[in-house]
């Protein structure tokens, strides 16, 4: 197959970039003493994982119990599940566990303890567990100084769970652009994880695993001391949210959607293609950044860069072509003909790529190969 | 299956309120004595549209070939593909046409008709054609006055294509929240798409169908004398934009995400959520109108409305249950304690539904069905 025989719109990997992003952030995490958990809610793609596994990183990190069964069924037996679970999964996570998967769940409240020691309790069963530690105000886990962190790990220790460790998610991260506010925010994530871990382990209490991450922090990160894991997704892919945030550029990012130009409205400079909002996803992440680029850069068919040429709207399965600048081209017919083939790199790849059923990797060669992709809970 | 068996985030459709809504628009076409057409790019869901064929629809629209072959498969033989089609799908076209598909393309331009035309002749097929018309400058189309609009029909005519008619979309309607604004839209709606059938029929050719439509201008056209058929597609559910547009209110809201609290954040006033961005869509629709819903409105269980709670945030797999005036809920453990399952209306049904392989049908009684719904293209 090659791109001209592909449907669109159609996902595509640039298999090249893809395998840089992945050596990069693995020798980083390598030179800075730390295991790599990648985080593949990004791709959701079994195919992407392995590459991340053979490059050297160690388990997974997931987002939904589908993630972990999907995975678990490919081979992935060490998932991590970072969202806090809800006592009516544990069930679910249970039958996992049953079946051979290492999978570790988190919590961050007394009560979703209770749910879980209750549960292995009732079946005999200890689960591993991790406590989720809030460094950031972002969302969730509990303070690094909150007296709930020690009852949290004292309840599932006397409650026969595995105390795993502790994890925290710097999610703020993406507010930031700047090396040395990146670099802060790093160093926060860190040092506030392993206050926890400090806290459980004086009181007595196992604490195996620090665990850290996200993308923009763990390229940023001076040092790690003290962590043992850090946990990241987008890089994999990289997008033009992390290209304004500084932590890549737009040539680096692996993720772009093939789309066909289906008609046009030369008085207004426009292109009309068949990648709307359905394709790209509405993520508008770049809207407040440093450069707004609609819903999505404009490549040629081998992705370059297109002089400022952005999807400044999009409908469902309509996507507006037109410069960034809103002036207008005037040769928007010859320069995009009708049936033309255009690259679209969009603004948060883990959006985007979950518009799509399979991915289309595409090696430096030009030949293309299919890459399943799932969907759901 | 009841709700409570659910494993979350899951879409849920309110069967009473969906099957009044396909009432509603059903009931107010045949009073103007129109053809409703249903867009099915809505649900791509294949129970919805049979019930929107049984109350009394001739025909479907879509949005892609996938939808074209996924509904034709379930018996769906009349079909208007309502996006301008590249030169690259028309072998796929005439494949669906070839198996029994009475599938209309749609152009807008010389060049699509000339693509249409040449496949035609190179393959002894003459394709069913429709002419997108201009309403509103909103998007893609002829304007009813432009000489392409006659060159185009004359092109298909003469090349061997099946001339069917016109077609308009008064897209600009989502931005409009009075009634009068709106009447004024679907009469330039109507009164375009109308000016271009006569157009095309004043200069010889055959014009038997003039089609128009967006849920806004259905809902608010006064007459449609010349029209023939309407298409809309997100009045069967209905959402929170409608909503703010004063086309439905909230209780005709047929879609909604079904999701649990997995957390909190007592000081801040927050629950935390199963329903992040993953299950409600990105789409922000309500961002600039009267209501800004955040994410979506939050319901009990049963579907009835809390307060003024929203879904104020929301990360991949996590969303922030809060007041929507911004202050702190004291009680945010105590009224919604970890385990409580919620419903959270979406800004955009469309958007949040592709999210789902599957909607649960819920209805009065409780009793929950499972229906497919399909992605990608």
């Amino acid at each position: 197959m090659t791109l001209s025989e592909i449907s669109t719109p159609a996902a595509l990997i640039d298999h090249a970039r893809m395998m840089r992003n992945i050596t990069r952030m693995q020798q980083r995490m390598t030179a800075l003493g730390v295991r790599l958990r990648p985080h593949v809610k990004t791709s959701k793609c079994i195919e992407v994982a392995k590459r991340q596994t053979a490059a050297g990183a160690h388990g997974i990190t997931v987002s939904t119990l589908k993630e972990a069964e999907q995975f678990f069924a490919a081979g992935f037996v060490d998932v991590l599940y970072a969202v806090c679970i809800s006592p009516g999964k544990l069930d679910r996570a249970l039958a996992l566990r049953h079946r051979g998967c290492a999978l570790t769940v988190l919590v961050d409240s007394v009560a979703a303890a209770e749910a879980a020691v209750n549960k292995g309790r009732a079946e005999a069963h200890a689960f591993d567990v991790m406590i989720e530690v809030d460094a950031d105000g972002h969302r969730s886990g509990v303070k690094p100084d909150d007296s709930a962190l020690i009852s949290i790990g004292r309840l599932l220790q006397d409650g026969g769970a595995s105390l795993k460790g502790v994890m925290a998610h710097a999610g703020s991260s993406y507010e930031l652009d700047t090396p040395d506010a990146l670099e802060r925010l790093a160093e926060l994530e860190r040092s506030r994880c392993a206050r926890a871990a400090e806290r459980l382990r004086a009181a007595g209490l196992p604490c195996p695993e620090v665990s850290v991450g996200s993308t923009p922090t763990a390229l940023s990160a001076k040092h790690l001391d003290s962590v043992t894991e850090v946990r990241a997704g987008v890089y994999v892919f990289f997008d033009l949210v992390m290209a304004n945030m500084g932590v890549c550029t737009p040539q680096d990012v692996a993720l772009s959607v093939l789309t066909t130009v289906i008609g046009h409205q030369a008085e207004k400079g426009w292109a009309i293609v068949d990648a709307g909002w359905m394709a790209m996803n509405r993520d508008r992440g770049t809207q407040r950044q440093r450069i707004d680029y609609g819903y999505g850069a404009v490549c040629d068919a081998a992705g370059r860069p297109i002089d400022d040429f952005v999807l400044s709207g999009a409908n469902q399965e309509h996507g507006i072509v037109s410069r960034r600048d809103g002036t207008i081209e005037p040769s928007i017919l010859e320069r995009f003909p009708l049936g033309t083939q255009l690259r679209i790199l969009p603004n948060h790849a883990c959006a985007t790529g979950t518009q799509f059923p399979e991915y289309h990797a595409v090696a430096p060669h030009g030949a293309v190969q299919t890459w399943r992709r799932f969907h759901g809970w």
